[in-house]
């Protein structure tokens, strides 16, 4: 039947047991994609009657709908005419695993950052309204995304506004991990409540009914009744901010969904629907232990194993050493933003629960929290991914750089990253931190420099900021370096190559090749991109004509141009060729397939060092 | 008395009538000084009870204090041993008008920027507990905090934390401007509700004396009394969080807050106690109109009135333009967060009060809400000042730059903004700027290019983002330029000297003076940051040898190196020298004296090309 549906028009003919009959079709073919391409599949999984009935109700693309995140939109794609290339999700040319505006009209905005449902799709109600439109507006977001800060600014302003907006809030009990916070306990709570359910039977039964006046309590009480009832009925934390609340709902019971969601459209204000779901539903690995499967990569379907043996991340080493480390060094601490699985942190939280603090997809707050620990005299250890770190770019200057706070960033997923495409490369973040006064930041090529640098993390009585891939490999030749210090990896007379991170690799292969061509040239790691290593610099300003600067981030406020900057002030004559992403958004594929897009592999340096080399020959 | 008061030590020795006698000379003082120096105000009048109880009660330093902004803790720095240097407040040298670490062993953390105090003060809470001390934590934050996302990311954090943390809440019924948001509502409304304080009563007392049975409404009540309680003694808001909730009280009740402050000691988790204050208390110039007297230049005492005329603003005259456009095209609206004044907005939100979307202290959110109109159609002109835009750096590059959605950022206070010290100079916007796709970046250098660029904003189908200083001269020769396009302001064979923004008029007194000592120099004004005008850089790169940049901004990520690389990618020979702030945090000044401080004024403009010139001869 799913190949059939061509747009959501024809999800308002199925009678109900045929909108089972789709849900359980789209879980399967959700199952089956994800299990080739990875991809985001518990939460997919838990939504897919909330869509359903959602696109039953609502008449997208008339009606707006905006969804948090993007990656639990796959439901929604294939709903919205994108069956047919499904198969093509987070491949290289195909569809993104987050909504795109320029792939289907369907998709309102291009999304893949959490909490911003709310303030987008305000802003459509207000266009809407200002523009005497009359189309609803839908937001759709996680609970996970509730622990954002920027959902709380948008409901506080909702809230006053007035404006109609219908908020679909898909509560599974957990964002990425474990739900965190005191917010997440309070839904948890009211969910469970007895004394919920009957206060609201009470209020909205027995205590219309009371007689006015009358003696004692029962005077004051029916004095009280109105305001009784805004306390009671609605929810405290959305009633708080002026937002009706409807709920808690079953998130799979999709006659249900369908009655209340058409029953909000007639609030004339801001109305958020509170649907209960459980994250990977219909596939028995991922319900019994969702957090896994939050975002994966490919796997058997029939065991839910990871098809592909996974090699030692980054993140998990830098786990390995703080739980080692922290043994000796009471000041160690771990702090996340709703990442420990993704930074690797689950094993220091294992060991040292009470040193772990995972505050939610709050990234501000994460910031600010570890200056405090830093200025109280711990070692925070801050783990975040480079795209989410942009969410806190003046907590880490305010709170952290200003403070000289000696906290230290574990950035991950630094550089290009693969298949979460335009919105999860790590290509920004080196940008805003080299802008930052009192901040060293490092880049190790490998496990060892990635150790070497957390042992210097702990002396270092200033920010530090460590930006590391997902993966890095071991390395066999090790040399122990001090703070800033970069190092000479390969002698060569004809063109000096600088690089670092996971560029360093491709950098080496490119000499080797060039070797072959007759073409003689050093390999330097810049292994830390603030403070510059200026004593190295000088040896190259003065020993080679012709410098290279091979980077995975953008090129304005890059290494190479930092680079460049410096040997013209040392007036050197050399000439400086920086090779970078380019200036756009990136869209999926491998790591592979990204560094061959942007000219980065190790043939295409090469082939660009060989174009240079003779030009200038 | 205050010339004696050496430590908070002293105030603990003073009885109830010459704490307020204290109080009154504080008022004195910090209005004189501020009458002569400049500075916040009304904000600072408001809370100076406050602050006096909290030092009587609280045993700081070794009691940890933290400050939300630091602009409101001038009682705070008379009362520990900061009266004799008070006169030097925001001056060069002098003390600065936030908490500053270095300045005294009693400011807890380097302040600025709002909503972050929750945060800090959590993580040195939990660095306490870890440590096992057993000191307290006070946060003190004003209600126009609360409308950041950040301070309830905190707070969802704390509540769950069950850390001991006191958080005193300064209730002026305004942040900088009008508070707005649900939020505000909220507290207005529990202020005045005497539903609410009768609730409060009959909880406390009667339900208290209930007897357990009894029939109809009184049996079930009876079940409830307990839920009832939680509901209604508490807070909506601050229980939905799990934080204890003492008030409201009277914040000028100096006996009253001492007594509740003591027993929010008790606590064995956060705690927040709700003081209501009167913005600008005791001046009435500032009672009775606080928002201009937030932050003020230098004004005589008896009138209000500013001693300096001001001149018109670049953001009165971005508004004026927008209100005289908006006659005509309805696309237009204008969003700030907290800034309609500062950012001369004021203007057009009084006459389009329907197009103009305060949204409180939420960068975050404005940014987003400003994406979601821009993507319907609206045609949205955000305004806040360059170092708080810091606080969406994610929200600028995922929802507006990647959706290319055509919002025009006016980006007032960039590069050099003098007084308010290291955390507000407008020196790092550019480096994380021009890393993102899609985004054009403007710097005009006169009133005239102001609003040519806004002229341009208008038919640019892409994200502009126009950046200016606070005030900028008017322009007597006027040449209409395209996109993109920088000019030629004065010729010369020379030297070449490019420049933009406010330096554009130190750099060409800087040519004048150069053509006195017989160096003709050629100064280009280049007025858009992103995309370069390649044309004209070719020129520059084929005609000169010796090229500068200067810049009032931060080096890495300057325009001066994106020039760099560019001359060097065109094989230029010539030589590039970039001068501009240094990588360091700017202590207060005038932007006079901060243009010295950085060698950026005329004359050490001059001097630089000059040395330069010498060493090249």
């Amino acid at each position: 039947m799913l190949e059939h549906i061509g747009s959501p028009a024809d999800i308002k003919q199925l009678d109900i047991s045929r909108k089972y009959a789709l849900a359980e079709e789209i879980r399967e073919k959700i199952i089956q994609t994800v299990s080739q391409n990875g991809g985001h599949l518990a939460s997919n999984l838990g939504c897919v009657e909330m869509i359903i009935a959602m696109h039953a109700v609502f008449d997208a693309p008339r009606d707006k709908i905006v969804f948090d995140v993007g990656h639990q939109a796959y439901a929604h794609k294939l709903l919205t005419g994108r069956y047919a290339c499904f198969d093509t999700l987070r491949q290289a040319g195909g569809i993104s695993g987050f909504t795109r505006v320029g792939e289907s009209e369907y998709d309102t905005v291009c999304s893949g950052h959490a909490s911003d449902s709310l303030s987008i799709a305000l802003g459509m109600a207000r266009a809407r309204d200002l523009k005497g439109e009359k189309h609803e507006v839908v937001a759709f977001l996680g609970d996970g995304a509730l622990t954002g800060g920027m959902c709380y600014e948008a409901l506080n302003d909702a809230g006053q506004s007035k404006a109609r907006l219908i908020i679909l809030l898909n509560d599974n009990e957990m964002s990425i991990s474990r739900n965190v916070g005191a917010m997440s306990r309070h839904l948890t709570h009211m969910r469970q409540s007895s004394v919920y359910r009957s206060m609201k039977q009470f209020v909205r039964g027995k205590l219309q009914r009371l007689p006015k006046g009358g003696k004692g309590p029962v005077r004051v009480l029916s004095g009280l009744k109105d305001a009784l009832k805004a306390l009671l009925v609605n929810d405290l934390f959305f009633d708080s901010l002026d937002i009706e609340y409807l709920g808690p709902i079953d998130g799979h019971d999709i006659a249900e969904m369908e009655r209340v969601f058409k029953n909000a459209r007639n609030y004339d204000r801001p109305v958020v629907i509170h649907c209960v779901t459980r994250k990977g539903k219909g596939y028995a690995p991922a319900e019994n232990d969702p957090a896994p499967f939050h975002g994966v990569e490919a796997f058997d379907v029939k065991s839910g194993k990871s098809v592909e043996p996974s090699f030692p991340s980054c993140g998990k080493e830098a786990s390995a050493w703080l739980a080692d480390k922290a043994r000796q060094d009471k000041r160690i601490c771990a702090v996340s933003a709703a990442m420990l699985s993704g930074t690797g942190l689950l094993g220091f939280a294992a060991e040292y629960p009470d040193r772990c603090f995972d505050v939610g997809i709050a990234e501000e707050h994460a910031c600010a929290l570890a200056a405090g620990m830093a200025l109280s005299g711990m070692k925070p250890y801050l783990a975040l991914y480079s795209t989410f770190l942009q969410r806190a770019c003046d907590q880490i200057n305010v709170n952290i750089c200003l403070n000289k706070a000696p906290v230290t960033l574990l950035i991950d997923r630094a550089g290009l990253t693969g298949r979460d495409g335009e919105t999860h490369q790590g290509v920004f973040d080196l940008s805003f931190l080299r802008a930052l006064p009192n901040l060293i930041i490092g880049s190790p090529a490998n496990l060892y420099e990635l150790k070497r640098m957390l042992e210097l993390s702990l002396c270092a009585d200033a920010p530090f900021a460590i930006r590391y891939p997902k993966q890095l490999p071991d390395s066999d030749a090790v040399c122990a370096f001090g703070m800033g210090e970069w190092s000479e990896v390969k002698a060569g007379g004809d063109v000096c190559l600088i690089a670092y991170g996971q560029m360093l690799l491709e950098t080496q292969a490119a000499a080797a090749f060039l070797e072959q061509r007759g073409i003689n040239a050093a390999v330097f790691n810049a292994r830390f991109l603030k403070p510059l290593d200026e004593d190295t610099l000088k040896r190259i300003a003065h020993t080679y004509s012709h410098v290279f600067v091979f980077e995975d981030c953008v090129c304005a406020g890059s290494l190479g141009e930092a680079v460049c900057a410096y040997l013209q002030r040392m007036r050197s004559a050399a000439n400086v060729y920086i090779k970078t992403v380019p200036d756009m958004y990136l869209p999926a594929g491998s790591v592979r397939e990204q560094l061959n897009m942007c000219g980065l592999d190790a043939d295409a340096l090469a082939a660009y060092v060989l174009e240079k080399t003779e030009t200038f020959k």
